[in-house]
């Protein structure tokens, strides 16, 4: 698609690519066990903004990536994302019972199936990218140890482990951007990194720029999150509002104030741009999604 | 270590060398978030028979494996085979409050630590995996990819949700085998296999015999559980015993009867024994683990 589409039709189409890939790459509907299968398909598809499958893509254009490169990447981070929120929801941790407007896995089904849906949902992401035949082995490599980095105990889960331990207590302001850079910021960089691997091996350069293009998206998107959370309703965040005050964690707006966390998130997205400017014309859906993920409504 | 050291001796000296990899390949002690990193550790360490590294050494032998790729193996299937027993013992699931003779994971810490900790673990084997430098990058990629699928919904969380929606079934003797071959036989299948490619690329031959000799060991570790579980104490198999047949789930012993099973597992390991044949004297450890398998009283 050319850089000149606008950025709306840009993103349908890529969330509609993505759609289609990540019902190939689930196991079949139908499949034994049919029932494991089908809470997986419940899961993933028909729902999400997709924000890392776009990252994913719109890096990919920094190298001139491959779409079968990219649509597995962007299929495989999905996948990570959508296991932690059925485990997330579960009893145990949130005990949630509504996401992206629909009940959540353990509501629809049971406990045990959530448990596995999440387990699975887990390893298939790995194999997804495993199977990527049409990358270098080494690059391949380098991409599984990538994912399996931000998903593990030092990005992604590390980042829930502490988000648990916080509960109640006061956290400093570095201390909660510290959870959030695992907690999701670990697994946005990925996805950002894994776009612009599909396309080719980086420098050292563009590595330190897109790490910082990550980092201030990655808090961003969780800055924005709790600016929502205190304001937006149920119905248009599509799960429950107000969780977090409830439950008495920590957030931005608890810490700095409604409006200075608004101010904050424009800041980061400025930051966001400015890393960007190494790599020009191309970067260009890259900003746009900065903007889409300060600018966004739910 | 020579093929003439005898099997016990070898053994002790794999799960020796096993236990030290996994400390190493494991998050380190005290780095954050420490109580994840801790409950990773715990579950991990110092306990278990190592079945699954054991059958990756030897296999390993068959290829002339080197011992820093079948120590990255090993610890792979070994995090993937704990991760799943954190999961299966927590209250959704078998609800079981002793493993390995010390308390469960969400019983020595709590649920959502549990939870993540298996998490954690599963991303951990993957990780674990893509950093084997000293293979090259196709066969790890190779090795990636069986480990995925050995473990995910074709695989070990497969035959859980079979597993699961089989309590209080009346299973015939062929449901309740396809549903053991994925759910213990998969992972066992996954460390045959790893170890044997961690040497060398295998032939369509070589790999058919290994995964013959893999499903019947894979079969023969599960009615040998069943028996055990039906006739051992507690306090021998570190576990809760009678707890299959109190959960009214099917078993070998329910099914065939106690005899008719031992006899199985003795057939099991005589057919295992016989598909290695044509490896000759390089089989010598398998033969070894398959008797143990079929011979142990925990």
């Amino acid at each position: 698609m050319s850089p000149a589409t606008p950025f709306g039709d840009w993103m349908k189409s890529v969330q509609a690519h993505v759609e289609e890939a990540l019902g190939a790459f689930l196991p079949a509907a139908g499949s034994t066990p049919v029932k494991l299968h089908e809470a997986m398909r419940y899961t993933v598809l028909g729902g999400g903004k997709r924000v890392r499958p776009l990252l994913v893509f719109a890096a990919g254009a920094l190298s001139g990536a491959d779409t079968r490169a990219l649509e597995r990447a962007a299929a495989a981070v999905e996948m990570i994302h959508a296991y932690s929120l059925v485990h997330d929801d579960m009893p145990c941790m949130d005990d949630d019972d509504l996401r992206r407007g629909k009940p959540t896995v353990h509501v629809a089904y049971d406990e045990a199936t959530a448990l596995l849906v999440g387990d699975a949902l887990q390893a298939q992401a790995f194999l997804v990218l495993a199977d990527a035949d049409s990358l270098p082995p080494a690059r391949q490599v380098a991409m599984l140890r990538l994912l399996a980095h931000a998903a593990g105990s030092h990005g992604m889960c590390g980042g829930q482990a502490i988000d648990l331990d916080s509960v109640g207590l006061s956290l400093t302001l570095e201390q909660l951007e510290q959870m959030h850079q695992l907690k999701t910021g670990a697994l946005l960089r990925a996805s950002v990194v894994l776009g612009a691997l599909a396309g080719g091996d980086l420098s050292a350069q563009q590595l330190a720029a897109l790490d910082t293009y990550s980092n201030a998206i990655g808090l961003a998107f969780q800055v924005v999150d709790d600016v929502l959370d205190a304001t937006a309703d149920s119905a248009t965040l599509g799960k429950t509002a107000g969780k977090d005050a409830a439950a008495n964690k920590p957030t931005y707006v608890s810490i700095l104030g409604l409006e200075p966390s608004r101010a904050l998130a424009e800041k980061l997205r400025c930051d966001a741009h400015e890393a960007l400017a190494p790599f020009g014309e191309k970067a260009g859906r890259l900003r746009e999604l900065a903007d889409l993920i300060v600018q966004r409504k739910a």
